[in-house]
């Protein structure tokens, strides 16, 4: 674990990142102590400082950081960037580069086979997603409301969506979400509320090459219901595709096999394929 | 600084109140070691763990804790509950009481006496807060809608106004909102945003024992612009006479004065009255 380069296993109780969440952060897969997508989660950590205006990140250092903490191995690297504790309350001066920036190494997440064999089970959660277009799409430390969609989880479920004050379906509680309509596949615009997942982006730049289509657009519940396939997403657990939302049952659709195979073959192989 | 009753000055960085503020607090001015507002405090607290299921705290506990950390002296206390580190991702188990709880003092802030005597200039914050029921009204760890309510601070206002999307008044940055208009005082409610003070709730249940009858009402900026007088007020600072929004100007009325005494004769010396 690095904290500022340094060593460390935590961090000021007097940081802004515990007071406030006030900064970014994240979630790397690494193979063999290598950053799968590495440019795609920088380029959204620099956006996120920007947003937050916070100070840009080194990227040599970053990188460096990460690949000290891997260890060469398989394994999960959280980067966090907060505003550090010079600032006391809520001010902050947007020319002040003072920044804690953390590294840290977990083991790769335990997923069962079967989640990408026979596909998962889809929930709905009661809780409803905010519009803030200030923070939508940002992987801030503010994440209360998926903590709180996360409320009164069933074993039922693997994944659940969570809705927007609107009915509009936003994403999964830690992942994206895509629909198959007519061979065309659907993921939800993330305009006002949601994180534009570096996997969920990464697919929507590269569908094309293996022929299909993505339309980025507001879905909701019926589009979900009515949908041909469905999977779900993210740059660590790669794709699951969906087999079951509550009680309606979904196929495992060609193009969820196709997209499988292809973050396989091009991103890494601890992305499982069928 | 006490972390889970030990001295200590930092938390773990797998702490879930870093990594996605799952957590609450509370600030606390102390005279001469003394909580003001202590059992208010705790209320707040208490309901703020139930909000996020949370453990309860012990009132016991807690008290001792701060005036161990206090040392009989004037200063803020700030107490911090989250829900530690044992929960990897964003689900929890409602009946794991993990939890940590931190309790640590900061110096009285450095607060101009014109602020009291001339009153403040109060300016309109561009950022506006999202709507969302489920978190209305708690001091969560998720605080980064008040830091950019602070962006791009003038010098020229002591505080701003912050509105929700609606163009409703929900609150000042760090403090609350009090309009008079005919000689009752208005406070925006707070169902659907903003941080319920507890000075807000104390002058609210007691300002009748002054005679002065408080409404908590939707008020908007032509409210605001129509007001007789206007105050901002928290736990901490106390009263705050506003004596000017942006560029219109506000007399300090005889019931603010009438509160300004209040608080100090029924609350603490540290609150300066005129």
């Amino acid at each position: 674990m690095l904290v500022n380069g340094q060593i460390a296993d935590s961090i000021s109780i007097e940081d802004r990142g515990l007071l406030y969440g006030d900064g970014i952060f994240e979630t790397i897969i690494c193979e063999q102590g290598q950053a799968i997508l590495f440019d795609q989660h920088i380029a959204r950590l620099q956006q996120g400082c920007e947003a937050l205006e916070l100070a840009r990140q080194n990227e040599t250092t970053l990188q460096s950081e990460i690949m000290d903490v891997a260890q060469g191995e398989d394994c999960v690297i959280k980067v966090l960037v907060t505003r550090g504790s010079r600032m006391r309350g809520y001010r902050y001066d947007a020319n002040d580069e003072t920044h804690t920036r953390i590294v840290y190494r977990s083991p790769l997440p335990e997923i069962p086979d079967t989640f990408y064999h026979q596909g998962i089970t889809l929930g709905l959660s009661e809780y409803r997603l905010p519009s803030n277009q200030a923070l939508a799409g940002i992987k801030h430390l503010n994440r209360l409301d998926q903590v709180l969609a996360c409320r009164g989880w069933e074993d039922d479920y693997s994944e659940k969506i969570v809705l927007d004050n609107d009915g509009l379906i936003i994403e999964g509680t830690m992942s994206n979400v895509f629909i198959e309509m007519n061979g065309k596949l659907k993921t939800p615009v993330l305009l006002r509320s949601g994180v534009a997942g570096v996997m969920r982006q990464w697919l929507v730049e590269h569908a094309n090459l293996m022929d299909i289509e993505v339309i980025q657009s507001e879905l909701n519940l019926e589009d979900l219901k009515q949908a041909d396939a469905i999977f779900v997403c993210n740059s660590v657990v790669g794709i699951w595709p969906v087999t079951k939302f509550i009680d309606q049952n979904f196929p495992i659709s060609s193009n969820t096999r196709t997209l499988m195979t292809f973050i396989r073959d091009k991103l890494s192989n601890l992305y499982i394929a069928l």
